[in-house]
């Protein structure tokens, strides 16, 4: 496998996953290319520099043009804020560099559907950022379910919330414009916990949906006055999946005590699978098998039974963070590049998600079922 | 107090409850009128003497017009099949019996309405059987609402689920028949779901609601084929509150695993509870206040702070049974029969729990907004 | 079944527990002799009235030998502080009276062998109150263990945890003086957890133990000063079981955040069974069987199918309370007086249990392996 | 700060871990020095080769002097098998190079005490691998401790579980015979249990302690027969710290179901806080403040507000792994290298450690109190 060079755009919370992910791959994976960090790109330039030194990349810009026109940069990530996700994408595509986006593609649906097309016509390789399908015990789930552990999927239940947003007090951010953000909860939440609910059940046909804005204005910063939240706080959505299931999403941003609660319930005919992003390395798994009176919700440890955790520790239960989620994609999207089996989710399939997104908020909006 | 004569129509799974609760009421609290136990009625007769026997009642009948006439009968139990309750109620109301009666009133809104105006007219005391609103756990649930423990409410969420329908090899009953059981899982259990919700947040305004009836028919136990299921065996609900607050409710008895997880999580501007039946003697309160590296869910059990919990017991943590909440529902009732406060869900508040039960199920069928 | 004629002696904690019991046991399981509610005896006369009225005791009187020689008491229950057992129990044993006695025995293990002797003497039947034995979930643990579910047991290790005297600023009480109350925690917690080891894995052949007196003294209510606790807040002991299991066992009755967390691990050569009385309806097993892949410890839920659950309540996992335990108790010994099968812990069996928790004491004292 | 070369002596289960946390820590935290990944030493040499190439470093050996002597390693981690530790740490204490050692220390507690001899006399710095101190929840426990938020302490409970060796079925390992493993639950487990009592409570006074070996023999994977066990698979002990403090520390590698069960219960006069390593993640705290009808163990999410959780990510409850906690590690060493504070446990500390862990193994065997 011939080495890559890579260019990192963005330096802050998903910045720095991605940087340590490049930094971890190989250690923990052996059979991915080798990597050469070649570009660091954040704003203004000092700061690129810094980072730069401190994630290891050979040089710095603050310019992503640059960076995505590099010779010796094979792969882009794209970790810059969501409104720059497009521009960046359609560039990079053009150039003919593989990409490593950030959820979500774009903030609109006209947007995403434009860099699934560039991506295609270029021929490029793609995946975006919904690392927690690559959780082991995700996965794990899934092999249940195609293994038959609880019969037909019936139902399915998701929830996912953070409280970053629950204190009234405090100040506007851009993330309450549209402009700038895009969806509320939706974009930065739902999205994930669509990821997963698709990759249990499998693609959507329509859903009516209901949306709130808890707080309905905040005061700006400056102590200037108040301005408008123009995107939701919380979001409900019945959703009815192609082939007969159905259920239930929600997501919030204003649920006190929620951290990190994408959480879910799978309904079959002769069980139940049940997750928590909270405590991402167990299962809950109920099956109507053996005598009545010893069933019961089983609490499955995550361990090297669960590949690729082995990879990382030899010993079960010993526990994988939620960085280690983008080792495992970035390891895979590598694999790919390198002439491996296709990788999920990637823009095609990444759009898919933001249609349902979408059509969340438009159902909300009319009140009336969306097909999506 | 002058004492009170019973009669207790039916000795299944709710007959034995009340049976077991009026055994215990006086023990327990000292301060209820003192019970006669006069009749029991079921059927066949030498049943109905048998259990009298067991419950200690001093009279057996298989006629319940008997009961419900009997002169030395002050309060009227009625446990018997759902689509008894209109017929048998009418009568003991008339007859100027108090009423005891379980949920759900009956099974059209016509004839629970007509239930209301009766007992309304006859001046009778009512009482039906949502005990699970009379837990120490949620009665405190309330009270910290009460106190602001929370902030203002912004969001409601409530689960209720059973796996008693799951298996699909189980024969058909009259449980799939609308004729004798109304409702399906919206009927058995989600009326226990919205009581609490309306218990917490108040009224409903507007829902739009979806259905599935998972296995649409069943085998006939004698072999002769299979009959088909009308009701639902799950349903799930976005709802909006009178004042603002919005939701969702979920009931589902095809859910392998749950066997009465009736719960909920109430999310306020400053805090959040959450609450699961099937750990009935915790509660779960998150709050925003202190030092912000010391916050966390708390896990509060039930104790002798939580009335009445100190009538049971004096040491915290010991745990109360379901049963007990049949006891501390009794209590209140007979108290009001005495003369003391107004005690709930009457026949009145139970009429709205199911007008919002009835119009889920009218709103999945229509596919629309209902308002209630 | 003759009917039998009951006297209790109190009516605090444990004296209400009997009462409730008493009222509840022939509704719950049918198959008991039918009880007459004789005598109540507590101080003053006009409290033993007011409580007789309330549990329903046709008579009251102060003077508990009244009571034990009353010849239409059958049944004599002893609830009254546990200096008074070992007087109260040899007189009712020698007026031929069956004895529903309270844990413990008595403060001394010379008053506990007097107390087995004469009851053996007198041919009467008894019981002693460790009802946490009587739990369908600690049942099912011993079944499981029978029917080899997890292997042969090579460990145990229990704790046994309340608060009540966790505050430093609580006043000093007669729990504190060795010839009111005997022991500490080990005398009200720590023989609970013994009667549960025991239970489980069989006698005890050796054991080394250490204890503390966390505060040391405490205020005299009257504010008159200081006086010593002379029993232990806390003790910790490793046991050897005969047959070669080793284990250990704590107690605490200073265990800030602990209501009842009598709680155990059995550790077998095939799984395990994990028990904690504060969730005293779930049972926690884990087995060595089918794939690893989906191994992890399971939760059972209390249902009919751990008898006798199923005479409380038809339906799983709706929850026993900590009283309904005492009803089990209290049938067990009914049917063992009717004729039935011997019933557990006897005074036979709580006088061993007794020597283990005198024993821990001794060890604890004289720093050395004591030798049950 | 100057470079630091480093050579990693092992590729197993810890030489990964230190890999990553080579790879991982500037990257992570900024204030170290830059890292020249030097040299890679493992058997045989093809082997050393590969893994070199996987985790980045420049040259490979199969001789662990050559490493030792090279001058362009300034800190050497030594993850070699147990019964190495003890030569290797001499050579390269002896060469000045700085020694991140796995834990235990050495076999015997006079090699462990030769090494820290050696050590001190070099003038090196040193730390060993109790990397579960390292944990922000951990840290946060003591942080708490410290701002007196449970009080006094009075009392530890502690665990340590795995089931490494709890199938009879698997074959006889070196792991079993002293001469190569030294102890058995105790070295591999128990160890870490007394870093943590000790970060938490202060050293130990005395302790009385009791072993089992469950498993006495196993198969030999040559079918040639049976083998012995030589060391311990459970122990387990009666503890005084100096101070007073008094608990019980519990060791096994034969516990089904547990695979990092590493928890303990810290009891203090006000209050009491829990920890579980199969739950990393989270902390529970009983605070005795507020009303006692809101009172319960909470459970803390770690978070930025527990440092360095900010370090791997900006968002509260997403949760750190096992590795991350040697990044942690690994960050205190190289901080202390370039002239930072000191860290623990270094050499002197660990052999403190050891001094307990030994001193459990001869009291179980003199049945008799050892003082440490």
């Amino acid at each position: 496998m011939r080495e890559l060079g890579v260019g990192l755009i963005g330096t802050g919370f998903m910045g720095k996953a991605h940087a340590l992910a490049y930094g971890a791959v190989r250690a923990v994976f052996g059979d991915v290319p080798a990597l050469r960090l070649e570009v660091l790109c954040d704003t203004p330039a000092a700061k690129a520099r810094t980072m730069a030194t401190q994630f290891g990349f050979a040089r710095a810009t603050d310019n992503w043009r640059d960076l995505v026109d590099d010779p010796r940069v094979d792969v882009v990530s794209i970790t810059a804020p969501n409104n720059l996700h497009h521009e960046i994408a359609l560039a990079a595509a053009r150039a003919g560099k593989h990409i490593y986006c950030e959820k979500p593609l774009a903030l609109t649906l006209d947007q995403a559907t434009e860099m699934e097309q560039v991506a295609a016509e270029a021929g490029i390789k793609t995946i975006v950022g919904y690392n927690y399908v690559k959780n082991p015990a995700f996965m794990h789930a899934q092999s249940l379910v195609g293994a038959g552990a609880i019969g037909d999927i019936v139902h399915f239940r998701g929830w996912v919330d953070e409280d970053y947003q629950a204190n009234p007090d405090q100040p506007w951010t851009w993330r309450a414009r549209i402009s700038e953000a895009g969806l509320g909860a939706l974009g930065d939440l739902g999205c994930h916990l669509v990821s997963m609910a698709v990759g249990l059940v499998g693609p959507v046909e329509s859903l009516i949906a209901d949306m709130q804005t808890v707080h309905k204005s905040r005061s700006l910063a400056d102590g200037s006055g108040q301005a408008p939240v123009e995107n939701e706080d919380i979001a409900t959505t019945l959703v009815r999946f192609v082939g007969g299931v159905r259920g239930s999403l929600c997501a919030s941003r204003v649920a006190w005590g929620r951290k990190n609660r994408l959480n879910w319930e799978l309904h079959g005919s002769t069980g139940m699978i049940c997750f928590d992003q909270e405590r991402m390395n167990e299962l809950r798994l109920y099956q109507n098998t053996g005598p009545l009176a010893q069933q019961g919700f089983k609490t499955i440890l995550t361990s090297p039974e669960h590949p690729p955790y082995g990879s990382f520790c030899p010993a079960p239960g010993h526990q994988l963070g939620v960085n280690d989620l983008k080792v495992i994609e970035l390891a895979g999207f590598l694999r790919h590049i390198a002439g491996g089996a296709p990788v999920h989710p990637d823009f095609s399939d990444a759009l898919e998600i933001e249609k349902i997104v979408h059509a969340i908020a438009e159902s909300a909006q009319s009140d009336a079922r969306v097909y999506v």
